[in-house]
């Protein structure tokens, strides 16, 4: 374009290079909004994407129209079948949800929280947002997976934003932090945050030897039990050195179970 | 639903009231655009839509689908033959565009101009955006009758937002701003900052001064100059007395033209 400056547009290249953050969508139903959330990520320097039980048949042609062109983030899309194992491999996961929770959770603004996530990465942790899909959001069960939710202060009336429109509002904020300060984080960069996927290796071990123990024995409480369970032992952001205290713990509570 | 707390909900409902925000769209095509762009807007506690010359006949059902039960929003929208006329009672205008400009124009980052532009709305001035459409983005001519133009730092190699995902990211900006200062602008908020009205029947008559002088006269360069005189005149951010004064200027300096 005439008077373009191209010095100008080199620096911004140059300048815009926000650290990787993986986009989860959770049983989204319409083609549409993944293509539109994957334009969302692309508009922002993303392109880590992974859906969970996606409701039609991936690929979706759908998907690649609505993506105007930001065909590396669809093709590139993984499809997982669950949740955890969508964020196995991630160190710091937050949820994004509409709705208040019943559930024992920090609760952060993405004006807030999407710059804390950042620092995380920026420390070398990978980071991950869940999103829950079109009709019902994320299941409480997905966002006890998480370590932080992140809820807009919007419109009390009208709360429930399109699901691509969230990808970018999440995407947005990632990629306008601004000053990440990582210094007051460097103290303990040796240790390394435990993966989803250990943590989740972890309530399962936790989970079975209170089972075995009846400690869940009341059926139709086991869920709630549970999911308060983890959340607990998400709070901590328990570190892997950390997490092998607690299979220690288990093992020395509960030996007869073998290791 | 189970455990929401109540108490926190009205408290959001008290705390969120983002002032008014007027959403010009120009020249949008699609309707599902018109109704996303309608949906984020109550998202953010916004209403004031206002469209034109959209492609297709308005009011249009796909914009109403879309718009996911923000019928406030679509119902209440208004189309104009012209921007100028979308604008007219507006103070403050600043244009949404993700392209470089070669213009003597203010450009400023979402994060940045939007909480600038709402202490303007604070202080009691009418505001608005305005955003082109799907196609080719704003005219020239349209960018020219704002005062600052807003850009965000997205991803160089792929800039271009969906049209709702822009008006998202706006209105965003504007219902999050938290800190708004107003003080700094209290000392002249007794003269009133000129209507895009007052000001675009400044300019034609400056212009049609301009032309029956012969300083207009080479056809070809017309146009860009105009352009470049109402930019001098928007950056001055004139208040409704100085333009009093600038009418008098024109009366004097070119008597033969009737008032």
């Amino acid at each position: 374009m005439a008077g373009t400056d191209k010095s100008q547009l080199d620096e911004d290249e140059a300048t815009f290079k926000p650290p990787p953050l993986a986009v989860i969508l959770v049983e989204p139903q319409m083609g549409e909004n993944i293509g539109m959330a994957s334009r969302a990520m692309l508009n922002c320097g993303l392109t880590d994407l992974r859906l969970v039980r996606p409701r039609d048949v991936w690929p979706n042609p759908k998907a690649s129209n609505a993506a105007s062109g930001a065909d590396i983030v669809v093709d590139g899309a993984r499809v997982f079948e669950t949740t955890a194992d969508a964020i196995a491999d991630l160190s710091v996961v937050y949820a994004a949800t509409a709705r208040p929770r019943d559930m024992i959770k920090t609760v952060m603004t993405p004006r807030h929280g999407v710059p804390r996530l950042r620092r995380e990465a920026e420390t070398g942790q990978s980071c991950g947002v869940i999103f829950g899909g079109e009709r019902a959001g994320l299941h409480n069960d997905d966002v006890a997976l998480a370590d932080v939710v992140l809820q807009a202060p919007l419109n009390p009336g009208f709360r429930s934003l399109n699901l691509g429109h969230a990808v970018l509002m999440i995407c947005y904020e990632w990629s306008q932090v601004e000053n990440t300060a990582p210094a007051e984080f460097l103290t303990d960069s040796h240790t390394r945050q435990a993966t989803k996927g250990e943590l989740v290796n972890f309530f399962e071990r936790l989970e079975s030897a209170l089972d075995e123990s009846g400690f869940l024995r009341i059926l139709e409480k086991r869920p709630v039990m549970v999911r308060n369970i983890r959340n607990i032992f998400h709070r901590a952001q328990l570190t892997e050195q950390e997490l092998r205290t607690l299979h220690g713990i288990v093992s020395a509570l509960h030996p007869q179970r073998k290791v």
